[in-house]
């Protein structure tokens, strides 16, 4: 355990594969136990390389990181998710000095280490077993099939730069890092300083791990000077805090005129809205009230996600307000997290409250008046205040849109019409997250599309879902995190999206060969090996792509058609009534089923014996592009399209292109067959 | 014809569905014929109403775009296409004004027409019949299946201004504004002035059609001055010019601050790498000589997409510079490009080859020898200049990779091994596209996947498709145009890539009857309908989504299993040799075929006699999740999930849910049916 330490000595930063000190003498920014007051940390990064770092990373970070496959480096987010949970208590342990209940550390901790278990399962089923991720559809370029065009996606040769907010040190650390990672990009974590000492024993533990690719992820406790200077195109900075700070640091050169991606995901005026059918006694109404409490007191309200604004109908507004009376008195005990009992901590800091408390007498000041709770400091010598709501008459006043006070700090405003809850959504310049709370079809399908475009995200909650619900607050990886405006821009998360951005999208035009030889992926029309073993005989170790079989032609007799049609039950009269048929537009008379057709081609295919084909999986995007009739013949190739071996399994899946093709040389249809095959025989 | 109008009178804006002009003192810019030196049109936009504009686009053209879907917009697109086709003559006749030639104006007219047939093509064939777009895959976020994710694209709110370069009036304008449309979002297109007077033909030619939905789209002839002091949240710039002008505007504060987007193309320092295998005797060799010269030329070579370094083996530099002087003495003639015999037109303006040959002064100046044509201004009244191949024997020298001469100039520098060719082609600081032309798998997988993240596009040449290529030079609708860097860091066309660029990416949760209700797309889980009529008698107008089939249980028997095999000669061992089956991770013993399954399925959900339904045309994402053992029975659940009618066809296609179901209610196989249905009975 190296926490006892961190209340001493200088918090270390983990750079160039060392950790790091600043000499004794350096000026240092104490950090202090948000409920106690006690000191638990001492930060500092002065003299630290920065330069060195980006360098590091640049070099000895991309040369051990995009040379792996996005399989591989799943794989190591898995473990490092394992790395974290085995050592988890330690971590719940330090979490609790930074003002968080356990219920605060779950969302942190757990999911931080949820967002690593969720991208390397992302990972390895959504992309390819290859350093090169392939976009979209293939576009034929000529009629002839010698010049094709495809996106493809490779790493940014540089280093992802992440800076954090304070609120969620490990969860906010891991949710850049993960799909910096698996774009192949190596991170630089920078903490905030009030909480860097738990994001530190974070990459201790993933240090002590020894999973990481070297030069893969470091990290600076402290601050980072001139760290922008030094950026150049390649790079990527991530920014996670006030929307000031945002506006502030995206004016740098390197964002202006270098090239540098700047991505930022701040804290908006968050909304929820209460539709008209939620009447005080539907589940609806007390779930928008269960849900308005636990965003107002959850990490006492310092959330980016957090409601700041619940927007209800008019004649509902007394019975809201009262609600969340209730519901606090009943539920909520402010207090030291680690006393039994406490359901919502301090803020993180004395000057957390103040900022807070100021930025309500703001509200105040323009109209507000607090209906729930007070907004007088509490007497202690920790940062607590109490959840307060405040009920503002015109809902159109500008200061509840655009102040936000980052503690368990709500608006209660109203509406009376679909078009004035679209607009006071709007109001808010840009939100991460909106909720929806109703269970009115007519209404969520009305209201939703119109908010869409000033929202990252929109929760619809109602009697069906209120269990199963995640939450207003919580983003989750699989989900984008962010929001137009006031939210930032940014685009976290979302499962691949955000793996996309730290990587860039290229058009490639060429032929089937040369395309294939860049992306590793066989593309029809370049060479194919038709002549050797068949390729079900040959495991994953032998087999290549563009291994092939080419069928010789089966004729399709009426007989076949109508055995088919028996045997199934498939009578469909296209395929019996050749009047009716003939009358189709797609047909010239009775035509065979696709199924069969299919059916035949795996006949036509297929090597029986046993070997190391294991199973047809799947199939995807089946076209019938020809229709087969009566006396046409057909036959089959088949050619290994993509590989991918498991990391963790002795088999993997081969994408075979499948053609169809008639006794004219049409193609009938056309088609991906998956197989699982075995790595060796 | 209103083209002589425009030599005397000022050249009109079309702003707020109005043809409009300033008062006659205003002050105009003249505008003059680039060979001739006449007057060919006087621009001012002196006492436009932009902020009328704007908002006439965020209401007016708002309400008229926007409720139209995807497959409405891509049918005005193609009937725009059409009728400017229709009124083509006059726009080569104004075009040549511009110092095009006619190969010049192809590019640019035919071009852009043909951006809007690919569009409209696009829209129909990739998007909705619907004005939300879903992306990416359903994510499942409880067990029981009540809460889901996905995320949605909805029509950015604002108005999209679009600032174009001189070079290409038609083509830029309409690239920018073909995807605009069709995310639903009006244009306010702003031309350059010098050759703004053929995009006033082009929308005065869309006007006349009658095409436009009202205020979809704007023409500003003239400056814009002050128009980002207007923007907000939701509008978009978009912006085609140098890097230095991108670089200014993008530091006003509607994109710091304002959360407005701001993309931009810019003209960037292009590469072409010729293969070591490209020895002269080699049909790479010539085409990439051949292409040099033409990416040189075409349009006096002032495309943002021209080749500005020959980057070559060592050992082929020689051979390179002799076969480029050959071809330009026996292929360029220098002139007004309206003689007969002329293929390469002046510059822009007597401004434009002043710029160049200052440029050409500076890349001499850095050690550039010129070793094809001149550097001098050639004696006449227009604004001619010689194509220049200028000779570095450094090839580090910073100036060949930073400096931009905007006409019919090269640079020619040498390389020696693949981490060479990839650092010289990084120096550019990010192209929009670069060339590598070479017959060797090995060299390009080696070269590419490194030199992409530099780069928007990149075209492989070699023998196999000189003939097919489109060329270095030209960004085709399907591909992203658009580069890292120096090149703006935008994404422009690329097929849909372009649309989402217009639009806001939303990720929703809710339950199945709420993400249908938001999509219009079935949901699992959501309400269905099985108690009426068999789907497949309902036309699409009867048709509802939720319209449901479910079958009743049919066994699956060995028999079966056995005749089926044997039938289609399918005889896998799994389906026939219960040991072998059964040693197999994948399978209990013998199972059925896969194609049975879906076979037998079809046959539950058939109604065979004649109707509505008209084809399966497909079948997609087909998953086989439970193996079925003779024994077993299986039954089925249809479901209409998306029903798209064709806008120009008396049919659309249905998505059917297809989910196979065994008698313990395990799911055996699920998939999409694409079936192709009548409108009316």
């Amino acid at each position: 355990m190296t926490t006892t330490a961190t209340q001493t000595a200088i918090l270390p930063s983990f750079i160039k594969g060392e950790w790091w000190r600043p000499e004794t003498d350096a000026a240092v920014q104490e950090v202090r136990d948000a409920s106690t007051g006690d000191v638990v940390a001492r930060v500092s990064s002065e003299g630290i390389d920065l330069a060195g770092a980006l360098e590091y990373a640049r070099t000895v970070g991309h040369d051990s990181l995009a040379p792996l496959t996005f399989h591989q480096r799943a794989i190591i987010l898995k473990k490092m998710a394992l790395a974290l949970t085995e050592r988890k208590d330690e971590l719940y342990e330090i979490s609790a000095r930074t003002g968080a209940t356990k219920a605060d550390s779950w969302v942190d901790i757990d999911g931080g280490i949820g967002v690593l278990f969720a991208y390397s399962s992302k990972g390895r089923r959504e992309m390819p077993q290859s350093t090169v991720l392939i976009d979209g559809p293939l576009e034929p370029l000529s009629k002839d099939g010698s010049f094709l065009g495809r996106h493809i996606f490779t790493s940014l040769p540089g280093a992802a730069v992440q800076i954090n907010a304070f609120n969620f040190a490990v969860w906010g650390s891991l949710e850049k890092l993960a799909p910096a990672f698996l774009a192949g990009v190596p991170s630089i974590i920078k903490p905030a300083t009030p909480t860097g000492f738990l994001a530190e024993h974070m990459v201790r533990i993933l240090d002590e791990s020894g999973l990481l690719p070297e030069g893969s992820v470091q990290l600076v406790s402290g601050s980072l000077p001139g760290v922008f200077d030094l950026l150049k195109l390649g790079d990527t900075v991530a920014f996670t805090g006030s929307a000031y700070t945002a506006d502030k640091l995206r004016r740098h050169e390197a964002f202006q005129s270098g090239g540098v991606r700047f991505t930022c995901e701040t804290d908006s005026i968050n909304a929820s809205v209460l539709g008209p059918d939620a009447t005080p006694e539907t589940p609806e109404f007390s779930a928008f009230v269960k849900q308005l409490v636990t965003e107002m007191t959850s990490k006492a309200g310092q959330k980016c996600t957090a409601i700041r604004r619940a927007i209800v109908p008019s004649a509902l507004a007394a019975d809201v307000a009262r609600a969340v009376a209730d519901r606090i008195a009943e539920r909520i005990v402010v207090g030291d997290p680690r006393d039994e009992g406490v359901t919502m901590g301090p803020l993180a800091s004395l000057e957390q409250r103040d900022e807070v408390l100021s930025q309500v007498g703001k509200l105040v000041d323009a109209g507000g008046r607090v209906v729930v709770g007070t907004d007088q400091p509490q007497p202690s010598q920790g940062a607590f205040v109490s959840p307060m709501l405040l009920r503002f008459d015109d809902a159109l006043t500008d200061a509840l849109h655009e102040i936000e006070a980052f503690g368990p700090v709500a608006s209660l405003l109203t509406y009376d019409s679909v078009d004035e809850a679209v607009d006071l959504v709007a109001r808010g310049g840009g939100s991460l997250v909106t909720s929806v709370v109703s269970h009115d079809p007519e209404f969520v399908g009305a209201l939703v599309p119109r908010i869409a475009g000033m929202n990252g995200r929109i929760l619809l909650l109602d009697r069906d879902n209120l269990k199963t619900s995640t939450g207003h607050g919580s983003p989750l990886p699989m989900l984008m995190h962010g929001g137009p405006g006031r939210a930032g821009g940014g685009e976290e998360l979302g499962g691949i999206i955000a793996v996309k951005h730290h990587m860039q999208r290229t058009a490639v035009q060429g032929t089937p060969e040369l395309m294939t030889a860049v992306t590793g992926v066989w593309h029809s029309g370049a060479s194919a090996n038709a002549d050797a073993e068949h390729p079900f005989r040959k495991s994953l170790a032998e087999l290549r792509i563009g291994d092939q079989v080419r069928s010789g032609l089966r004729e399709v007799s009426l007989d076949d058609i109508e055995r088919f049609a028996h045997f199934t039950g498939d009578t469909f009269y296209a395929h019996m009534d050749e009047e009716a048929a003939a009358a189709n537009p797609f047909f010239p008379g009775r035509v065979a089923h696709g199924y069969l057709l299919v059916s035949f081609a795996a006949g036509l295919f297929v090597e029986p014996a046993p070997g190391p084909v294991l199973a047809n999986t799947g199939l995807e995007n089946l076209k019938f592009m020809t229709p087969v009739s009566a006396g046409d013949s057909i036959r089959v190739e088949l050619t290994a399209k993509e590989i991918t071996p498991r990391e963790t399994d002795d088999y993997g899946q081969v994408r075979w292109d499948a053609r169809l093709i008639n006794q004219n040389d049409e193609i009938v249809a056309q088609y991906d067959v998956l197989t699982m095959v075995a790595k060796t025989r």
